[in-house]
């Protein structure tokens, strides 16, 4: 089973066609009110992680964010250097596994981590603050999908290099007949550091990766949301195990906010290699100071959305209201900055006003406010309470100086009424407001920027995503023109472009196995989620050669 | 033919067996006393790169190792901004090209390169200081072997990335159906650093790894060695000019020991891509500065010879002379501490002692310096007067403190008697001397090192492999179990592995298709010829979507 869904993630990392590896199956472990019955089982308990080193004692900052209550489990709390010492006693082990060994042990990971989503998503969503649909999904399945997508991006790189070969060349009158090995040899123990919202997406692809390419990997995860990844070591490990591996070839360093760890883990000299998923100061101080390590980052973007004309219009503002919603814009691929031409937006009826569509926006949003539950599984909680701060900080900021369209308010979610949550602020700036916009407001901050027309729109959304980062951005159009100079203007900045998407799918949905997320060509970062260069720098690749036919005296 | 060719060699990094696109042919330009004629009509002219940036004013530092006049040459002279401005300017028009547009470019260029081999190979020699056969081999075929392996390995890679493709996906009860593109997007302009020794072979691989990915290159040769780069440059840049391509994708940058101009270059932000070979202390430089850029590097190492049992003695002996004395040691892969059992070697005819080791390799040495031809035409010359000096204060420190078993002196180069030359430096000194060794002494120096056992001398040298950096190691030995170990360590350590190999092949030849050069796990560099990490950080990936059946409303 587990070769033939390796074949199928092949094929599609190769053809970038649909594929999932995941969804449309039932998950084996328990669901519905069975799996909430195994999640509230693991709270307030300390967890084991099959051995991993360290008492079981570590208290991190966890408090569920839907019911506002302390998640009270215990991880282990073990410094850097026994982790990195057990890394690294587990190196050579795992590297001598061949490629296809490797493969089978990361598969069958994926394989009872799936089988265990409905409780990984419930830790995802009492960390994170998503949904329950959300943390099986988008932290679920999608993420176990570019997860299993690393595996075949790392499998078909791995498995090009040959093993052996012979080589027979004339030197003078002299044939040379040599016997030479290809070794691959992985750069040693590897650090995962998750971010507080969506840990999941980055960190599956980075183990794995790590993994296929022979590193023991260390998961830091952010300390206000340890429980998913935990739960997910403790399954990694278990499967190692049972595959006759050392369970120390993934770890979980715990810390918390008053006594963090990972500025340590990620410079010791031991340490190869770095993924870091978080802000861009830390991934800045990371990149500055962890000289010794191959380095793959996300941090932050501003991901903007052109309007220039719509097909249909409706459909087009209930597109971008959902992205602006979706997890109260707390994931990486939220549009944060909207272009508003002043000469407006042409519809199929018309040519509607700037105001018309600042207005026609913030109604579509309220239209998805208005049914709690709807509203619940879109927006989800706030997963920091430094989030609202925030958002309240600039309101008050913008109250004097901008046009604010919709105040953050919160709003009650069914059965959670503690839940941390917000509507988004949005608010009209101008372009000589860039200060405001032109740096991520991490949550639910909408700027609509008053532009002159669409090309001006293009132009600067362009060059912030090429000076300030940016991962993804949108354009409505029907001028064809406009689409072929985003589609250049976006590739150049590093940013990937949708265009007039609306229905069901969310604009801002990664698909894995066919969406490259991530270019590395601007400041949002370098890991992208699957191409062959996530793979590339995990390991090397070491010769020896000896003759064909030995000789003698 | 191209295609054949591209063909061929695509299939030859597949597998790695024997290939090359040159050896074995007759270049179609001058050759012999034609090809003389050639090179002597350049010295002592301005030389035009076909619209090169620069008024032609520039004189490096440029003279002759085996006659000592100087070349007489003068260059295109530009600072760094005007380069980096023309490669930003025909970033757009190349990046456009398909990689099989590319790739026919690149590979012309490799014809006209090989048309001109014994002109280059001159070039080579006079400013190198490499015997006029490696000039036209090691300078020429075989470098331009790595440059073919690079493209084809470029080719494959960038070849992988789908243009496009449909993509169909489910959402609850809607189909969704986009239609995706994926661009190859270049990083940008980039920098090829060359060392004064052996500039071709890394900057041949650097550039067309550019070219293919994408990205405009700016050479910058070393100012005692810019002849053959300059005519290198020339060719491609006239190779551009026909094909319809801007000239300017290859570009030369001059400059002069007085006045460098390298570390401006490396550091302009605009620069994104930096292929830098020469000294480890300037490496490190450009590393901790030159942040903005992915940066390629090959600085030096430590190449050891573990001596165990010879089943053919003298064989044994004559290869590591041979290893010792090529281009007197001016590769990267030529050894410098060979490691002598005090318990002595093993031989078909009994064990051989310490000393019998240490006389059996002067003499070996001494062999190859009795006819002034075959010495002129293996050591060739010393690149730069500082190695001559460096030995030199060497030799009087050690004569107090270590037994010199020869030392160097000048000998005589037929046709050549003002030829730079000298003979090596071979010493013995014990494991207490580490501070001597174990760094690299550029230019031919020998540490015959005496050591207890063969086990000591593996676990030393792969040791100071992967603590000072190593790009091969070699080993003696007619037991298998010490080979299978020494496999384990030099890999561990990140250097390759020759092991009892002897006759008509130099043991430190390096086989482009074939051969893996630099492993990029320990200090001596991390651009490894060929792997898919040399192309990887080279280029980006960046997509775009709309909806297959645009709507309608």
């Amino acid at each position: 089973m587990h070769e033939a869904r390796l074949r199928a993630a092949v094929q599609a990392v190769s053809t970038r066609a649909a594929f999932s590896g995941f969804t449309g199956r039932e998950p084996a472990g328990p669901t519905g009110a069975d799996a909430d019955a195994a999640f509230s089982a693991i709270l307030n308990t300390p967890l084991d992680l099959a051995g991993n080193v360290g008492a079981i004692t570590a208290q991190p900052d966890e408090v569920s964010p839907w019911t506002r209550l302390p998640l009270g489990v215990s991880y282990p709390r073990a410094g850097a250097a026994p982790l990195i010492e057990r890394a690294r006693g587990v190196l050579t082990g795992w590297s001598a596994r061949t490629i296809g060994e490797r493969a089978g042990v990361c598969l069958e990971m994926t394989e009872r981590m799936f089988a265990a989503n409905p409780v990984l998503g419930l830790a995802a969503m009492h960390t994170t603050g998503q949904g329950r649909g959300m943390g099986q999904s988008g932290s679920g399945t999608n993420a176990l999908d570019r997860g299993l997508e690393a595996i075949a991006t790392a499998w078909q790189m791995l498995s090009r290099v040959p093993a052996n070969a012979t080589w027979e060349q004339m030197f003078g009158t002299e044939l040379i007949s040599l016997q030479k090995s290809y070794r691959i040899v992985p750069m040693g123990p590897a650090l995962v550091v998750a971010c507080a919202s969506f840990p999941a997406w980055n960190v599956y692809p980075a183990i794995f990766a790590n993994l296929m390419a022979g590193n023991p990997v260390i998961v830091k995860p952010h300390p206000s949301s340890v429980l998913q990844m935990a739960l997910a070591v403790k399954i990694m490990r278990e499967t190692l195990l049972e595959a006759g591996c050392d369970a120390d070839l993934v770890q979980l360093a715990v810390d918390s906010a008053a006594d963090p760890i990972t500025s340590v883990l990620a410079t010791d000299p031991q340490v190869r290699v770095v993924d870091f998923t978080g802000s861009p100061r830390y991934g800045a101080w990371i990149e500055a100071n962890a000289r010794q390590a191959r380095i793959y980052t996300e941090t932050a973007g501003l991901n903007s959305v052109v309007l220039d004309s719509f097909a249909d219009t409706s459909a087009a503002f209930g597109a971008i209201a959902s992205a602006i919603t979706l997890f109260s814009a707390q994931m990486c691929t939220a549009p944060q900055n909207i272009y508003v031409p002043e000469s407006g937006v042409g519809t199929p009826h018309g040519v509607l006003t700037a105001e018309g569509v600042e207005q026609a926006l913030v109604d579509a949003v309220e239209a998805i406010l208005q049914s709690p539950r709807r509203a619940a599984a879109v927006l989800g909680t706030i997963q920091s309470d430094r989030t609202i701060q925030e958002i309240s900080k600039l309101t008050e900021a913008l109250s004097s100086r901008a046009q604010v369209l919709s105040t953050p308010r919160s709003w009650a979610a069914p059965n959670y009424p503690e839940a941390r949550t917000s509507t988004p602020l949005i608010v009209r700036v101008g372009p000589e407001d860039a200060e405001l916009f032109t740096h991520e407001r991490f949550g639910p901050v909408v700027f609509l920027i008053r532009v002159p027309d669409a090309r001006t729109a293009l132009r600067r959304a362009s060059e912030d995503a090429a000076l300030h980062g940016a991962i993804t951005a949108f354009l409505y159009s029907t001028n064809e023109d406009l689409i072929d100079d985003a589609e250049e203007a976006f590739a150049a900045a590093g940013a990937s472009l949708t265009s007039n998407v609306t229905g069901a799918m969310p604009i801002n949905f990664s698909a894995a196995f066919s969406d490259f997320h991530v270019s590395g060509l601007n400041p949002a970062g370098t890991a992208t989620l699957t191409d062959e260069s996530f793979i590339a720098g995990r390991f090397r690749i070491v010769q020896s050669r000896r003759p064909l036919h030995p000789s003698h005296d």
